[in-house]
């Protein structure tokens, strides 16, 4: 079976994870601590980062946007109708934008210093960058919540899915950033009704399923995190 | 004829303008200060972010992955052994792996601080940002600097082109980059024969030409930064 490694917190594993469920594939977990920076983790990824898939032939892909166009090309163009990728050029360009914007602009801005903040320096040791959350950051990521919400809000308004008609990796790569903010509590559901109904039909897919039975050691969710009807 | 957005000082931009010109486009090239946020280039790119691409038909395509994806599937996929990605997924994977190395890794680590710095700090006005460069900043981008040369080194030592037998878009995406920084003199040379005699190759290219020709208001090059034999 193939391995993926990842974090329960990091955006980009949620994305492959919900992607590889999505087109029925089965893999080992192995939750990797990107801070320890393992030599042997390095040595499939040298970047560092998460998520990295190994296949049966322990060839190595890494990255989200890597393992995703790889899986497009090697299944997902057999998938018709639920291929998570367009075929015409143009609107895989504009499933590709979207994906991007989730994974890194909001990445950026919102999700990667709330849970650097709030997660990881709950689980790295104090020498070696753990200790309290820096309010200054926590704030102006709370800051950039809103607007990429407003965002969310017009996309899910004014389309089916995000990026068009069909259920798309754009989908995929924005519910899973959600995912990570919604455990944490940091998105006030009441003041985004549209968007609300978009994640709602998302959470209530098989695929996300896993995601929301995942607890982390010492960290609760909020009280409605796995609740469908929130 | 199609417009690209782009700064003479932007990776991602340099990246763009390679792949374009050894596919044989012809573009009209629009300078674009991404720190004005100018709200005509951010109705067509959101994030704000460099290059777009706005094709004969307004069609609007927004970074180097979309538009370098789009480019391949609307023109690579009819180069032969003249195309910058490669047929198999796995090499394909490779490419990307490498492209995204150069693009985001080093320009994190690297060439976006010393760029941030050294250069939109001078064109930045004094109260919205410009100033004197952070010294700081400056040390640790160039202290990065070594550990991104040996990987390039290793790259081009052990494969004919960094992601294989054949040219492709992680050369051109690292060239970009080195180009970059060559032209601030951040690079030295005499301290990574390998990755210069592989550069050398890539600056001979007639793609090259329009970018060792440009120079920036107010910054000159190194000497040595138009030289084929540097």
């Amino acid at each position: 079976m193939p391995t993926l490694y990842h974090h329960p917190m990091s955006t980009a594993s949620r994305f492959i994870r919900l992607v590889l469920s999505e087109y029925g594939f089965q893999v080992d977990l192995v939750e990797e601590q990107t801070w320890e920076k393992r030599r042997e983790f390095l040595s499939l990824n040298p970047a560092g980062t998460l998520p990295v898939y190994v296949d049966d032939n322990m060839r190595v892909l890494c990255g989200p946007v890597v393992i995703s166009e790889f899986l497009d090309e090697t299944h997902g163009v057999l998938k018709r109708d639920r291929r998570l990728l367009a075929e015409d050029p143009f609107q895989r360009a504009e499933i590709r934008r979207l994906t991007e914007w989730f994974l890194q602009k909001m990445e950026q801005d919102v999700t990667k210093p709330l849970v650097r903040e709030r997660v990881h320096k709950l689980l790295i040791p104090n020498g070696l960058g753990g200790g309290a959350p820096d309010s200054k950051v926590l704030r102006t990521a709370r800051g950039n919540i809103r607007q990429h919400m407003k965002y969310l809000s017009w996309l899910s308004g004014s389309r089916q899915w995000l990026a068009g008609d069909r259920l798309s990796y754009a989908d995929l790569a924005a519910a899973a950033s959600l995912s990570v903010l919604d455990y944490l509590g940091e998105i006030e559901w009441s003041e985004f009704p549209i968007a609300k109904e978009w994640y709602q039909r998302l959470k209530s897919r098989p695929s996300f399923r896993p995601l929301l039975a995942e607890r982390l050691r010492g960290l609760t969710p909020v009280s409605h995190y796995a609740d469908l009807d929130f």
